[in-house]
């Protein structure tokens, strides 16, 4: 019987974050201010604590950890990597396929990784209170939870049709003392505003970030800021600590270095935070193939350009370059919400347009399917999230087999699905059906962007 | 910062069980048949497989865990030990805090640790299909759990009421591949005879038992048993891989042997797997205080006579010498929807019998108040049923540090209450009450047992 839990020991939890930023070839095209022109780091300050912004625009390649915050994380930390060897026999594979656990926070997802920084960082710099927006609750919970150990209040902004069918996260965000409220709310001019034309509006994540912001920056003893789960350098940065992690873990077994490394994606924290270490080893010429997996539904990395585009519906964030479907662009509702955003990471965009990622779009009948056979055979129940890096791994296995190769296959498992089990109810009665984007779709959300700069890649290597 | 988290090594594993009827001073009173004679193991056969009756009758001290079974448990075992640091210095406490985390499992308790081998011993004897009950619903999905691992059919009643206002459970157990249908149904003539009588019935864990067992024995094929997630001995047999761990785990960093072991009782066997390897310990003469906790609605041990009584509602069962509150008992709707049992544990009554144990009934508002407490400080946010043990180790905390004593407070961690927010959710706005029953409901309950022969416990010492 191979080792199907590889552990890390506290003492070697990794000590510094890792930004990719140092790394890529070409640098990354500046955010742009309402002018047109690249903002400076002193016009964020509003919005967050200068050292989280300095973080955000920070080039350097290691970035220390306080060790404040390094005893939070020993609470779930270090995550087990695993071997899957029962889907590896299922599969009848050649393949060793292993998995990042981060669905053993207290808050079942890799987002506390970047929310308990956040909260200490934020709390360092004398700030008493975060406000931040979330979809079906994942990152909200995980705020929730890093404001409560660290003694910071917490508002969440929650979209409303998730705040009245999906109440569970909702119950867990005030377990641990957050206020959440649903968006729109009568709470900011912005949600006002949607309340007075669309009173019996679903919400969305747009809003629900307008909300945020607005109130974050509105409040005037300074005292405020607004919080963000994905999307920006110093959240993927923070979640490097997956990839580091793994990689200390397979060599603890004497494992080769994985061939193929898969994450789903979507604001691309979650990817980024297991495969970025490894990006870092094929810019430096290792051959390894990395997969970010988004849904055919949302698919902003496979169809979508690489363009300047505001982070929010409402346009209150810069102009970001990166791959983005239009911020007018609504998803359909998959169960996947955490990868129903309409742009991706600044850093995993760039990364892919520097050839570095090879993205895959899935639909969700095929994650789930993926999502059952993992339950059957690992035992485990995954986040519809997660089902998509299943998905692709289990992909990669098959052909491994065809191939007759022993591939090392990697993945991070970013969650448990014990929150989301309506989808495997839709799922398991026939409910559920794919969806994939029309071209006049795609054409219709691009509409809001073609005024906008064109970001330059300059090709002159750093 | 002391260490919070105390693994054990795969290789440390326990290789064998602990029985603790063994070591009770005194014999137990056999369970008795219809015609008031003790019952053979023989007469079980058509319920369970002879290996489980094996061990059910056995007085046997250890009992060998066989190497498939161990393999299985591999995939969560080792169960963690922590340390609850972060509530000893909220509580201001000399006391350590430990607690066994069994929400590791992938069922999310402790329930997997029987599930696991009641499935492998019925597979082994040639059983296809496992029928159960379940209440609430960690049973059922557990159960499914190992089934589904080890190639067994399964089906689980699921009590009415459960079955439609906790739908969560139920999708685990479909996704695990196990069929789960409202008690009481029409596929059987208890349920017949129920619904005729009272259609709208929201069910009882009592009428779930009658349907599981009558569709168990009337399967002529031979091949169709019934399994039970708690009560009898061969079930508390092995769940105490949970107490023997943490003694090893104790050990390992050199902590003393606990002052106090606490865990939360309804049919006895998370309790009993962690304190049955203490309450010999006792036995042999070690100073230690054993604590069971019930809830007040539910209070078999601090209420209930030592009395023979059947384990379920319509009467199928042998006649168990326990505590009860007699089997018509109906205990009010608390949230730990696993502690609603109207018997306990034979083995968990002969030791309260013996004055081996300190048992102590709680409201579920302390509990409550207990378990938010805990998610604030610990961080995690545990099942009702574990919420009674955590305000006893609070209580008990608060009183090391009155007596200015540095006890050592171990606890049973038996679950989380991610599929169980609505209680939260209930209790936080609001809108919980107390329960506890009156004298005339105890007197009324125990008439459906007064003709019933008298347990002796014969004073001879073994």
């Amino acid at each position: 019987m191979p080792e199907i839990k590889i552990n890390l020991s506290e003492k070697d939890i990794p000590r510094q974050w890792y930004n990719l930023a140092a790394d890529l070839p070409t640098p990354m095209p500046p955010p742009l201010g309402p002018d047109g022109n690249p903002i400076t780091p002193s016009m964020l300050s509003k919005v967050f604590p200068d050292n989280l912004i300095e973080q955000e625009v920070s080039t350097k390649r290691w970035i220390d950890i306080p060790e404040e915050i390094i005893d939070i994380l020993y609470r779930w930390r270090p995550a087990p990597l695993r071997r899957a060897v029962y889907l590896e026999r299922f599969l009848k594979t050649p393949a060793r396929i292993y998995y990042k656990d981060e669905s053993v926070s207290p808050a079942g997802s890799h987002k506390p990784n970047t929310a308990v920084p956040q909260a200490w960082y934020n709390k360092q710099f004398g700030i008493k209170k975060l406000i931040t927006e979330t979809g079906a609750g994942q990152w909200g919970s995980a705020l929730a939870f890093s404001c409560n150990l660290i003694g910071l209040e917490c508002k969440v902004y929650m979209v409303r049709i998730s705040f009245d069918q999906k109440p569970l996260r909702k119950i867990m965000m005030q377990t641990w003392g957050a206020t959440c409220v649903a968006s729109p709310s009568n709470q900011t001019n912005s949600g006002r505003e949607i309340l007075k034309k669309m009173p019996n509006t679903p919400g969305s994540l747009g809003i629900a970030i307008s909300e945020a912001v607005e109130e974050a920056v509105s409040d005037t003893s300074g005292k405020t800021r607004y919080a963000l789960g994905s999307v920006l350098n110093h959240v993927l940065l923070h979640q490097t600590i997956m990839g580091l992690e793994t990689k200390k873990q397979l060599k603890s077994i004497n494992e080769l270095e994985p061939d193929i490394v898969i994450g789903c994606v979507g604001g691309g924290s979650n990817f980024a935070g297991l495969a970025f270490p490894y990006v870092c080893d094929k810019i430096h010429g290792a051959k390894i193939q990395i997969i970010p997996v988004e849904p055919t539904a949302c698919p902003t990395l496979t169809r979508g350009p690489f363009a300047y585009d505001h982070g929010d519906v409402a346009g209150l964030t810069p102009l970001l370059a990166m791959h983005t479907l239009g911020h007018n662009f609504i998803p359909e509702p998959i169960h996947a919400g955490g990868l129903r955003y309409h742009g991706m990471a600044p850093l995993v965009s760039h990364a892919a347009v520097e050839g570095l990622l090879e993205p895959r779009a899935y639909g969700q009948l095929k994650c789930y399917e993926s999502a059952i056979i993992w339950a059957k055979t690992e035992g485990t129940i995954c986040a519809p999230e997660t089902s998509h890096a299943i998905a692709c791994a289990i992909e990669e296995a098959h052909r491994a087999r065809e191939e007759g190769k022993e591939k090392v296959i990697l993945f991070s498992y970013s969650g448990h699905g014990l929150m989301d089990l309506t989808g495997y109810d839709k799922y398991l009665s026939g409910q559920l059906t794919d969806y994939a984007i029309s071209d006049a779709e795609l054409e219709k959300g691009l509409e809001s962007i073609k005024d906008f700069p064109k970001p330059k890649i300059s090709k002159q290597v750093k």
